[in-house]
C-alpha cells in the first residue's frame, strides 16, 4: 500500500496522471530522522552532471525544499538559510515536469507560478540539465534589502543564493541525491515566464534528481 | 593527560603560552564521526551575536577549517565547497588572538600570514564580535576564475563565499557552536595587513566559539 502511494505521488509530481498541473502541493513536515551526519556529508558533497530522470517522491521534496529556505523557528519566521539583514531576499522556484511552482515557507507548500515543462530554460546551455526531475531556482528580489546601494545588494543577494544552493548541496549528499550549483539559464525567457519584477535577479540553479545508478 | 593537551593546545591557539604565534599550525585530520545529521543541524541553524571567549581546541579548528573550505576529494583536489568553474576561489583566513592564518587545504595546515590580534578589524563597526575566539574570513581571487567580464566575476565571488559560508553554519548547528555570516569588517585595514592584490576580495566572515553558556 505504502509503495502504491509512492507510486502515485510520483506520478502525480512529474505530471503523467494528471494533464493539468495542480494548483499548489502541499508538503510533508521535514523528517530530521533522516539522512547521515554533517561531517559525513562534507565529506560526501559533489557536484554531478549525470541525471535519473525519475520524479521525486513527495517526502523528498518536501524535504528538499524545507532544507533549501525552510522555516526552522517558527516564532521568528527565520529561515535554515540565513540572509543579509534577515531580509529573505531569496525566493525558491521549483521547476517539475508537470509546473513551475514556488515555495511558500511558512505554510510549507509549492505554489503554481506556470503550467508546463520549462526545464530546459534552467538548463539553458547545457540541455542534459534537463533532464533531472526537479530543478531548485534561486530568484533574490534585492527591493527587500532596507539598505545599501544596488552594487552592494546585489553581491549580498548572490551571497544569500550561494547559502541556500549550500543547503541542497549537503541535504542531497546526506541522502546520496545528485546536485550541482549552476548560473547557466536561459534568463531572459525564465523571467517572462515568471513575471519577474526589475528588481528580482534570477542567480542560480541546482538540479536535482537520485543517484543515477550505471551499470560500470 | 588528554586534558592537559587539550588545555595546552588551547592556550598555544589563543596566544597566552606564547609571545610568538607558530608559523604554521598542523590540523589534525577531519573526524567525520561527529556531530548531528544534516536535517537536524539545518532545524537548529541560527545566527548569535553572542560569543564565548574560550579559544577552540585543535580538533575543533581543525574540523572547521576543512568544514568550510576542505579538501574533501585528494585524487581531484575538490573541495567541500563548489566553486565557480572549480577555480577554488575562495581562500580562507583564520584569524586568532596569536594572528592571522591562512588554510592551506592540500596540507591541511594553518600558514601565518600576520601575526598580532586583528580580530577587531575582521569585527569592524561590531566591535563584539571580535570577543569570539576565531573568525574565519572568505577572500576570492576572482582571476582565477578563466571565464567572464567582472561583473559576472564578482557575482560567482559572492556566490562562492555563500556556499562557504554555509558549510561553517551547518557544522557550527551540528556542534551546539555560535556562528554568523557578517559582511561588515575594516576591509581597508584588513587589505594592507593581509597584502592583498587588486583582484582578492574580502566577501564575508563568520567569527566562531563555543555556546556561551548564561545563567538565565
Amino acid at each position: 500500500m505504502k509503495k502504491l502511494i509512492i507510486c502515485l505521488e510520483l506520478l502525480f509530481l512529474t505530471g503523467m496522471l494528471s494533464a493539468q498541473a495542480p494548483k499548489f502541493i502541499r508538503l510533508l513536515p521535514p523528517n530530521t530522522d533522516r539522512g547521515i551526519s554533517v561531517m559525513k556529508a562534507l565529506s560526501l558533497r559533489s557536484s554531478t552532471t549525470d541525471w535519473d530522470t525519475a520524479g521525486l517522491i513527495l517526502q523528498d521534496l518536501s524535504d528538499l525544499a524545507w532544507s533549501a529556505n525552510g522555516m526552522n523557528r517558527r516564532e521568528t519566521g527565520k529561515r535554515t538559510a540565513p540572509s543579509a539583514l534577515n531580509a529573505q531576499d531569496i525566493d525558491l522556484y521549483i521547476l517539475l515536469k508537470s509546473g513551475i511552482y514556488i515555495y511558500d515557507a511558512a505554510e510549507h507548500l509549492l505554489n503554481l507560478v506556470a503550467e508546463g515543462d520549462f526545464r530546459d530554460l534552467a538548463a539553458g546551455s547545457q540541455p542534459e540539465a534537463a533532464q533531472a526531475p526537479v530543478i531548485c531556482l534561486m530568484v533574490s528580489d534585492i527591493s527587500r534589502f532596507n539598505a545599501g546601494e544596488e552594487d552592494q545588494r546585489l553581491e549580498w543577494a548572490a551571497i544569500d543564493a550561494g547559502t541556500v544552493s549550500q543547503n541542497i548541496a549537503l541535504f542531497c549528499a546526506s541522502e546520496g541525491f545528485a546536485t550541482r550549483p549552476r548560473v547557466t539559464m536561459d534568463k531572459g525567457n525564465l523571467r517572462k515566464i515568471l513575471k519577474l519584477k526589475d528588481s528580482q535577479y534570477l542567480i542560480l540553479n541546482n538540479p536535482v534528481s537520485y543517484n543515477k545508478v550505471t551499470d560500470n
